[in-house]
């Protein structure tokens, strides 16, 4: 079986600016993902990455992968890590649709998935009203109401999302001060559609074939309150996706994989990871890009001194 | 005097990148800075700053520029800062023009600035012959010999930027291997007018008004060899911008600031740093922007736990 240089898993921020690097470095790469919207083709307006004053999640993704496209690198996509091993320095990646790779480092990018609410309902209502996706689902509700779980920057995203096309948008945060940036609170401040309502801890989704009421403590009274909607958003966090990795790495209590900050490197050699699948403190484009840098100079040190 | 939340130090793309994220935050911000050109101004085309496949250094910050000015922060360029103290939990800046600033919290993003050789002739001729940036100087060399010492990415790249102008261009690397990418060399290579001379250590420039000849030891063999140049461009490294920084920090032995590569934070309460100025392992345009983004959302926290 050919043995690459490099495996890169991912096709997000820091796995493709990974590629990009690695490329240049004339590395015999692989890079194999999913897909290459992730996380970011979900999101709607960014106004944060540098360089690009406003842009959407999808058309970021895509000036990423056309850049990633114009280096000299192989590309798998569709397909997904099912396990990862090392056995005398060669690493072997099977996949899902079991086909077999080697080489001899791999960085892992695979990034990060949302995260559970974890309460009544919310399975059995998935892809009926329950969704993880705004810019995905959003226009599903028009004329609807909809409660969006978690006052962070994802949630108030997609309230600002819904907003074209939900009648009444409710934002649910457990804690008592949205975390969101000012900037997007004011947006959402700007709305009428847009009610926030603070120290709601969500106790259930109620329905049937669709969603008719969410059921939520208010933490201040204690009392249970209902608010009748349509359609709920989830944004309440992410999982790390690195259960591939078993005892290669170690993870935080979050489930991230440790890291050297400087390097990437993980606990096995040869090993790296970069962005949002790690212990890395800001989960955000540009860092995670920055990250995906740092794994690939690393790796190719690491190649240097092997051969 | 005017307090505010936070002063970034520095225009390049920690700076901006900085900045961008802190007027997000709606953080009272001033960003001071000699001016948008650093070191990547004066850089050609970049390849590996991920969503722009091939831009020159001087469009990419004006792209950055451009971006950080959509937003609502103050902007003072064409200062530079003398020194930094901080009393009583308030940071006093005092320019070389003599302004003051004052501020809860401060970000460097100082960058660097290109290393002197140290051999004799340098000084003498700075400007008549010998030039740190390639972008600038290249087109007063046409039809003559240039010589361009190291060979790193910077000194390739000086050796690829003088091709349209120079009639023949010798990179002098000191080692036996020259440190850039593979792929600057695949196009060094292509040119018939590059030559690359390893183990050349370079020991004086020679020259009245104008260079004469460089002089350099074979490290094989011993011998002092000669190249008739009209022109050097140096290349060997860079100096931190972190002489004002003082005691408020602690500095590796090449200058570089030491900060938590977490948290961009210095061992001074409040003061962060991020980008070529730091200890950082690599010195990239997106490692620089990741790292600015870890010292603003840091910064912002300090100052959430503050007030």
């Amino acid at each position: 079986m050919m043995i690459y240089d490099l495996i890169i898993i991912g096709g997000g921020p820091a796995g493709i600016t990974a590629g990009i690097y690695g490329a240049r470095k004339a590395l015999k790469i692989l890079l194999l993902t999913k897909d290459f919207v992730g996380q970011i083709g979900k999101v709607g307006l960014i106004e944060n990455y540098p360089g690009f004053v406003e842009v959407n999640g999808m058309s970021l993704m895509k000036s990423f992968k056309d850049h990633l496209q114009k280096f000299d690198l192989e590309i798998k996509e569709g397909d997904e890590v099912r396990s990862l091993s090392k056995k005398e320095n060669i690493f072997t990646i099977e996949t899902v649709k079991k086909q077999l790779f080697q080489s001899k480092a791999v960085i892992i990018a695979t990034g990060r998935n949302p995260r559970p609410l974890k309460v009544p309902g919310e399975i059995e209502l998935r892809n009926k009203g329950v969704s993880y996706c705004s810019i995905c689902d959003a226009p599903l509700f028009r004329g609807r109401d909809v409660a969006v779980i978690g006052g962070g920057n994802s949630g108030f995203g997609a309230a600002l999302d819904s907003i074209p096309y939900a009648n009444k948008i409710y934002i649910l945060e457990i804690s008592s001060k949205p975390l969101a940036d000012e900037i997007e609170q004011e947006k959402a401040n700007r709305s009428e559609k847009i009610e926030v309502i603070l120290r709601a801890k969500t106790l259930e989704i109620k329905g049937k074939d669709k969603i008719e009421m969410l059921v939520y403590q208010d933490l201040e009274s204690g009392q249970k309150k209902e608010l009748a909607v349509q359609g709920v958003f989830i944004q309440v966090g992410y999982l790390p996706a690195a259960d591939f990795l078993k005892d290669l790495v170690d993870l935080t209590e979050m489930g991230e994989v440790i890291v050297d900050p400087l390097t990437g490197a993980t606990k096995t050699l040869g090993l790296y990871a970069a962005g949002d699948v790690t212990d890395v403190k800001y989960k955000q484009i540009v860092v995670a890009a920055g990250e995906g840098t740092k794994a690939l100079l690393s790796a190719y040190s690491f190649l240097q001194n092997q051969s």
